[in-house]
């Protein structure tokens, strides 16, 4: 049987998910207050582990098992030229993930999480969502509960990322029909439009909201307009992980986009396990992480995609274990209080 | 003998510093621009790729014998009430150091750096600047020395960081005797003053000013008129490391205001080997940032000292390393380009 089986369902759901324990976040606030250093001087490595602490259930978070899905789509609107590559290299950099000659299998050895990446029917893009829309909504259920079946049963912490040529355009169609706003304010150059290219793409973002209108219904609604494969692969896996309690580490624009397909319905909670690793570069990401109440761990001006700012700041949340875990107290080390 | 002789001789090794490798750089500018991404789409990443490839002269940097010294020394001018936690934590914190409990342990387990701490004569505080120098010539050529004598041979990549109580009020005097400005924004909170104690500190802190002025001669004089021996032990360490065209990771306030004594007599390009590795939540580091034309890689809202912001950086050193080494180009991969 499949994870999600309707729209319905996944209404269902949301409204019935687990929360962060506010007894093991408690434990770790005022651990973190008795280890050998000033009071919050370890700024946003503290939040990190109280964060994990919460969602993991435990006054001291690791990451055992740590899991990054990648996940791989293709877009009808890049007919419309809103993308200086062309849509083969989707498959190809899938090829390269394989291969182990991208950045984020690197970034994946160096933040010890165990990649798996999963390619959504290449070949078969999804509708133009400037003509008609994208999927229906048997795909879009299709797409989400292949992220949810991705999800390995052990996993304990969670990245996201994706590829797709044309899906910094998904990602802004999405975001401008769950909350609205200027086309022009969402789009960005991508993977390396001109001045002109951002332009011709501001208007196809205008044209897509034209037809489809706001969308802040339901997530499968939102994301059968104007969404693709991957980016439901990846609402579909945000959203198992909150059934479990996994705490997740999104990336830049195109997962953050995901993620707030899921917010449709002006459920902002349904992201509480969610942070975004980091400012993406592409100008949208910046005003979907104030829509989202998020503010991203690091800025690092990266615009990559595939989970590596996600990744990378997963080394931020190691190190964030590391000396909650790891350090002594003042008791401990016989260290005098202020 | 001594590695650094007089204050002469510092000037004079100030004068004769090898420089980054254009060669080098452009290689790895050239690297980056064939791998398997959108150009520029690693962001600092990809800058600080280059920049360990001009300062190791190699287009493929590593990091195979990181260093972390963390000196630590004690201020006399804690007389004046600046610090809210007592002067015999410094030791005590050398002590957790050595038996491995502090934030730096961790951090440095993570980062894969090996640590080094080094205590100053910590029964022997520097004399309380707010009545007369806080050293002599002699005592500050004297930690310069221990600096660079703890430098190890092998060392390709060097992380420094300090511990000593009150020293945010030296790092304060001594940016104030360099740059100039206002007390008022040279000081902050440190460990944890709160708003009457700050602005004390600012009083003490326009005393010292009031008492030696502007010592923007050389970094012997400027670090006996208002330094302490750790800064002294970090401005050694870190001009030796230039002499042998090692890249530094600075921490944050007071490793940059110690590293800033070297720049005495508007020599900025002595730090041209030096990245800031984070905004420390210190005020005064923005500013110290700011007149030393320096981006801290990142911000985190951490001020702890020990080299911690600096150790956490370098976990980000290694993901721009394993992506610029690692990662395939677009001709290994057959990925078509733009």
């Amino acid at each position: 049987m499949s994870f999600f089986q309707s729209t319905e369902h996944i209404i269902e759901i949301t409204k019935n998910l687990p929360i962060s324990s506010t007894k093991h976040k408690a434990e770790a606030r005022d651990r973190q207050a008795q280890l050998t250093k000033p009071p919050g001087s370890l700024g946003k490595l503290e939040d990190l582990a109280v964060w994990l602490a919460g969602w993991q259930g435990t006054s001291k978070p690791q990451i055992s098992n740590g899991q990054c899905l990648v996940f791989a789509g293709n877009h009808g609107v890049v007919a419309q030229g809103i993308s200086p590559f062309p849509a083969e290299v989707t498959h190809q950099m899938v090829l390269n993930f394989e291969a182990g000659g991208a950045a984020i299998n690197q970034l994946c050895r160096e933040a010890g999480l165990r990649l798996t990446v999963k390619a959504l029917d290449l070949d078969k893009p999804t509708r133009d969502m400037s003509q008609t829309t994208a999927m229906d909504v048997d795909e879009v259920l299709a797409a989400m509960n292949i992220g949810a079946e991705t999800l390995d049963d052990s996993c304990d912490y969670l990245v996201v990322g994706e590829m797709g040529i044309g899906n910094t355009t998904t990602a802004a169609a999405l975001s401008m029909a769950r909350f609205g706003g200027d086309a022009g304010r969402w789009v960005g150059p991508g993977t390396g439009l001109d001045d002109d290219g951002v332009a011709h793409k501001a208007k196809i973002v205008e044209k897509i909201f034209t037809l489809h209108g706001m969308k802040n219904t339901d997530p499968v609604s939102l994301l059968a307009a104007c969404g693709g494969r991957e980016l439901a692969a990846i609402a579909g896996a945000v959203l198992a992980a909150r059934m479990r309690s996994i705490p997740v580490m999104l990336d830049g624009f195109i997962s953050s986009a995901a993620a707030a397909a899921l917010t449709a319905g002006d459920k902002l909670d349904v992201l509480d396990h969610c942070e975004i690793s980091h400012m993406s570069a592409e100008p949208g990401h910046l005003r979907l992480a104030v829509a989202l109440r998020k503010q991203p761990v690091v800025d690092l001006g990266m615009r990559l995609g595939e989970g590596s700012g996600a990744a990378t700041a997963t080394l931020l949340v190691r190190a964030a274990i590391a000396t909650h875990n790891g350090m002594a107290t003042f008791a401990e080390a016989g260290v005098s209080t202020a």
